[in-house]
């Protein structure tokens, strides 16, 4: 998932208020982060401190702490943990990258095209054994239990999207499948942590991760929108990953799933042999069809789905951003 | 490390043995291994039940049960650790024949030239992730802990040894450096896990700790000698992984040494292009120098000095079996 946030003036407002906030903490969890990841190699240093150009917009870091502090208070574990969440998405992008041979992530040349595959490969693989290294430095083992977990279904996801990758027919029902582990997982598993470790009773926690998981499947839709569709400043411009990568997402899943049996012909080959003018050429199926209304209002119900597990929260600041975060997941500019 | 024990006859004696004395131990091992590898993902357990045709001689598990069991008496924890360090050595084997572009492991094709990459990666991942969970089932943090600071070590090792490649400086203390990370952290975790957890004392677990890093530096040793040098069957049919890819080892780094400026520098322009004459055209370099008889001592000076470190356990067939293995590893024939 790509965290464009920034793109819309009410998202960057929504991080202003989010620094506000938790801007002290944030730093504190950066600190963590930093300060772990320091090796007595000068090469792995040099990697490492390559790596944080072009680290994101922490979200679920933020997801972690705003979990927190609505149940709560922010401890001194959260932070532990927000760093190993942190490092773990991390080594999903750097693994990511090698996978999709990527050479730029957010302006700065990606680690296996400055260096290698085998540095990226070893470096995600750092980052990871890293993580659960650091999460082990809490009492209990169930934070490294729940991480192992959780990063585990992630894995899964993200292999059952590489074995679908071509497959025209999969369903609806697969592909939520997908990125309710490629994605949603580690959002869920953010905000059950930040739940669980302020004290709250199983009862919150299980809602707080089943906001996360929502509102993770909400933004990957969104993220999966623009994709096909391309954002304003790039349509036409680059073609999108998932159709490079012959990846089905729910907008091509339900024009598919509306179409005729030779205008869905057509689809099919246009996706069979993507280059840079696939997604115009799929435009004019797109206006025909109700393929992008109905994937944006399946994000719209899952973001809703999210809001209603804070219900029971009391009313607070980080309760109104976990909402607010609703809102911002699916609109299609960010 | 390649794991090739069983070409020696006294190596396939030992194993017979090692499988007397540890035999229901490693079939409960083997059982956890396979339960905890399983899926609700078909395609998932497919790439898992593949991965299972490449599984070797099991050396870290048998190294972690006979510390256990010389060191008192082998629990529950162990057989869980056991599968837990197999676990992550398979994850570094997965990942190394991505690095290495191997199409062949143990006769079986790699995870990487059946499907690909990706699913290198991603299973590679999902191996890491899920030895730390399974790890995290243990009642105390210190072994997520103790495994999380060695698998680091072990890809700050790798990273390093790709960060070398093609430097023909390299000295013996860096070389020494990157094999402890890289094969010997993770030998020496297992002896440490073995001995911690059948409640040796502190001083017994670091003997133990000593014992396997010692033990791994000379198997490695054995096994670069192997490499620059062909086995019996193999010598001048295909080139070694490591002078494929210039990565300078103990005899190399010797050999270097010991040659005058016009020799050294015919060593360094085959190194710097190899091609399948390498092999033949560093022999009459080899046979003029000690290269090969000095690595073959270092690699027996450590072998020993992991003998050394069993002395004050008290007699019992696993602590004769841990010394037969010393032996057994710089035989370069195995």
């Amino acid at each position: 998932m790509k965290e464009g946030l920034a793109g819309s003036p009410g998202a960057s407002e929504l991080l202003v208020q989010v620094d506000e906030l938790l801007g002290d903490d944030l730093v504190r969890v950066e600190q963590i982060f930093a300060e772990e990841l320091k090796s007595w190699h000068p090469f792995v240093n040099d990697v490492l401190e390559h790596m944080t150009r072009f680290r994101g917009k922490r979200l679920r870091p933020i997801l972690l702490l705003l979990s927190a502090k609505a149940c709560g208070a922010i401890t001194n574990d959260h932070f532990v943990l927000a760093a190993v969440v942190e490092m773990i998405h991390t080594a999903t992008l750097v693994h990511d990258d090698v996978l999709d041979d990527a050479e730029i992530r957010r302006h700065v040349a990606t680690i296996n095209s400055r260096w290698n595959n085998e540095t990226s490969v070893l470096l995600g693989d750092y980052l990871f054994t890293h993580a659960f290294h650091l999460a082990s430095s809490l009492e209990s083992t169930l934070a490294c239990r729940l991480i192992g977990r959780s990063t585990n279904i992630v894995c899964e996801g993200e292999l059952s999207q590489i074995h679908q990758r071509g497959n025209h027919e999969l369903t609806e029902a697969e592909y939520l499948e997908i990125i309710e582990g490629k994605t949603a997982e580690l959002c869920a598993l953010c905000c059950q942590l930040g739940a669980h470790f302020a004290d709250s009773g199983e009862q919150t926690s299980q809602s707080l991760r089943e906001y996360g998981r929502c509102l993770g499947i909400a933004f990957q839709i969104a993220d999966d929108l623009l994709d096909v569709l391309g954002s304003e400043d790039q349509t036409g411009k680059s073609l999108g990953s998932d159709l490079q990568k012959e990846k089905l997402t729910l907008p091509l899943i339900r024009l598919l799933g509306q179409s005729g049996p030779a205008q869905s012909a057509e689809i099919r080959r246009l996706l069979a042999d993507p280059n840079d003018n696939t997604r115009s050429r799929l435009k004019k199926f797109f206006e025909l069809s109700d393929a992008v209304e109905y994937s944006f209002a399946r994000a719209n119900e899952f973001a809703l789905a999210a809001r209603q597990q804070l219900g029971n929260l009391p009313d607070s600041i980080s309760k109104r951003l976990l909402e607010d975060l609703t809102e911002f997941a699916t609109r299609r500019n960010w």
